[in-house]
């Protein structure tokens, strides 16, 4: 096994800044070869429908069908692979869906209306999304978290279809996962994956539905294809590896911070964990942690490349030094593993999701505590928030003047338009000046 | 001149269906040389900063500069160019940005929190974008408009930096853009258009700061690059074609009808105008009423493109079968010409804008009503919003665990963190169980 080597920078030492840009870059490279091959696969299903979709489930999935009707599975097969799991499991599935749908009722947008003083009307409707496609990606964890963070949301906003698409190497399909689509209000579950999942909830095929947004992570096949049918529908944000950023004060136990650490680490070679604190002595201990807990971990392998590639300890001559930095930084998950986490987030203007407290770990929240795990990566929290209801609810501008109103805006549109020589919008407005 | 050939369609005639989804079809086409193109450019500019940007200046907007100072206009130029208008213009752009202004202060979302009855504390909070970029085109029309309801939201959303590209062919840039820049509160412009704006407000060069978001309309150049960047930053919807559909009852004047058909049509002669009534009669006089007003407008020539290309009148038997075929379109604009357009509101699904009312025309929305004018066009209606506040704040949701809380959470992370072979999430929950 190769060594632990994880980073140890300093605030305040020279090239602490170039080291810190080269520690967070990260570029999603997709070439040329890709995008071709997957335009490719966008075509064939979008010309040839379910007969291209059954020819590449045999090619790229290892699971000839005949007919579509192999790749698809309703409400009572649904229902049937949650009845099928154990007692434990179907009750923490069933917790942690009450507990995301209460906390994502309070993000429901309301439409609103208004008359101003000229008596115009002026408002805005707000209406949920027909159809929602939902894309849970297969490979070695059945990821039936991923499936109540995606669906939820949808579900909350009031969205009538969630189509949800999975990968079934061999016709295998997790009751886990399936399980998790029953309690999360799935509607219909098509064993798709790659881009062909993609092209077929963008554009539709005989057997599948299109629809009018797709969620959800995926391989660099599936990431490509959103971007390339984005417009035709709407997408999710662009995710990236997976990282934390614990700020501590130096009183968390070392072995507490070394774990949460570990459960960004597992999730892959190029996830990122970065441990703040004004505390050299407990950057040493939780260091000691680390080395002690590694050969403990399952995942042990996964866990040292992410660290030793990715990973960073930063010293800060104050903690207070870490506000800056978190800006900076703009992390996924943010721990504050400090006393009086409240006082920090007046200052906290960009992170995906904020853990406040030393008994708040980030695992929590990729669960059960009711927020959502699809959060922004990569420092996209400038200006990405977390998958929510809004995402699947969207808004109709409302404006209805009274003949005096449209009288008074008429001639201000005319000076305006006629400034922007687009005179049939002047003489639409002018005609209904009544003076 | 060519005549006007604007197409007929009757809802009940076999073939309607195929005849509105050719009428409808519209996809944006971004070939393989120009994504090549554009992504040379990003590069230059990454690679070289703003010697690339004023290389290209020369190159693309035949305007040779020798250093970024002559393509970097501040606040005294901003505010002096509004000046120099005309007192009616300084008027008008003042009033529609009051009343944008208003309209956009009723989106501003706010933080929220509560405490749920296993004592954890969840919440949302919300914060503004630090900087964003305005893109606004050059070309015929001086685009005060674009500028206003780019830039406005992202001022009433809190943005500290607005920062404005525009193209300045020959070193010429317009007073009425840059005063509808000066009242939308843009703080910095920069005389650059194309695929090196977008990159130069993404990637950031020696003189132009990198932003978190682009907005704002542009050419095949503009939204190629813009797609390029999007992850890096955040860019605004893809926008096709401007559209309109109206919706008459047949008493309202036939010349108003066709003024605000030709509104929409005069944009590009792939604009949209699409009218649907279930007055055969009242079709046929709007149908003269075009003829006679057509060669009165200065913009004849676009409009005739506009109608006979992608314009069509459709009769359908009851004025309520309009009800379907608008949420099929799912319009960029749509225009109620009806007596109690109330009553239409509750079956409306898609839509990007209602104008309510025989009084409300579409150049209302444009300029002054309050509402944004940047829609989501080509049916995306069924998923993206107006340009709003939204669209320029961003969320970090909030968790707070009490000791016991997150022993409690904890019992349920770890059924489902070990359901998910993810063992280090398990045990960073496990190790805070208090039993």
């Amino acid at each position: 096994m190769s060594s632990l080597t994880i980073k140890q920078l300093r605030s305040i030492d020279d090239g602490f800044d170039t080291a810190l840009n080269q520690l967070l870059a990260w570029e999603s490279v997709s070439d040329g070869n890709l995008q071709q091959t997957v335009a490719d696969i966008i075509q064939q299903v979008r010309t040839e429908g379910d007969a291209a979709l059954c020819r590449l489930s045999d090619q790229f999935d290892r699971f000839p069908v005949e007919s579509m009707a192999q790749l698809s599975l309703g409400a009572i097969e649904i229902a049937a692979a949650f009845e099928r799991l154990p007692a434990q499991q179907k009750a923490a599935l069933r917790f942690s869906a009450e507990r995301v749908t209460a906390y994502h009722e309070k993000q429901i947008a309301q439409s609103w209306r208004y008359t101003d003083d000229l008596g115009v009307v002026l408002g805005q409707q707000v209406t949920a999304m027909d159809r929602v496609g939902i894309y849970v990606p297969g490979g070695v964890a059945p990821l039936a978290s991923s499936v109540i963070m995606n669906a939820l949301p949808a579900k909350v906003a009031g969205v009538r279809d969630i189509i949800m698409t999975t990968p079934a190497p061999g016709g295998q399909v997790n009751d886990f996962v399936l399980g998790a689509a029953f309690v999360a209000g799935v509607t219909e579950v098509y064993l798709l994956g790659g881009a062909q999942a993609i092209a077929a909830l963008a554009y539709g095929t005989e057997t599948v539905p299109a629809v009018d947004k797709i969620v959800g992570p995926g391989n660099a096949y599936v990431a490509t294809a959103k971007q390339q049918v984005f417009g035709k529908v709407g997408i999710d944000m662009i995710a990236g590896p997976s990282e934390i950023l614990v700020i501590c004060d130096g009183l968390t136990d070392p072995d507490w911070i070394a774990m949460d650490l570990f459960s960004q680490a597992e999730h892959s070679h190029d996830a990122q964990a970065i441990l703040i604190s004004h505390d050299a002595e407990f950057l040493r201990r939780t260091l000691a942690a680390i080395e002690r807990l590694l050969p403990t971990m399952e995942r042990a392998d996964t866990i040292r490349r992410s660290l030793n590639a990715r990973g960073a300890f930063i010293w800060v001559p104050k903690l207070d030094d870490a506000k800056a930095l978190i800006n900076k930084i703009a992390p996924e998950h943010l721990e504050l593993s400090v006393a009086d986490p409240e006082a920090w987030l007046p200052d906290i203007r960009h992170a995906g999701a904020i853990f406040m407290g030393r008994h708040t770990s980030e695992a929590l929240g990729d669960y059960c505590a009711g927020p959502n795990h699809v959060l922004p990566t990569s420092g996209t929290a400038r200006f990405f928030s977390p998958l929510g209801v809004y995402d699947f609810q969207k808004r109709s501008s409302l404006i209805g003047a009274s003949a005096s109103a449209a009288s008074e805006l008429g001639k201000v549109v005319s000076v305006l338009a006629r400034g922007e020589l687009l005179t049939a919008h002047a003489r639409s407005a002018e005609q209904r000046i009544n003076d």
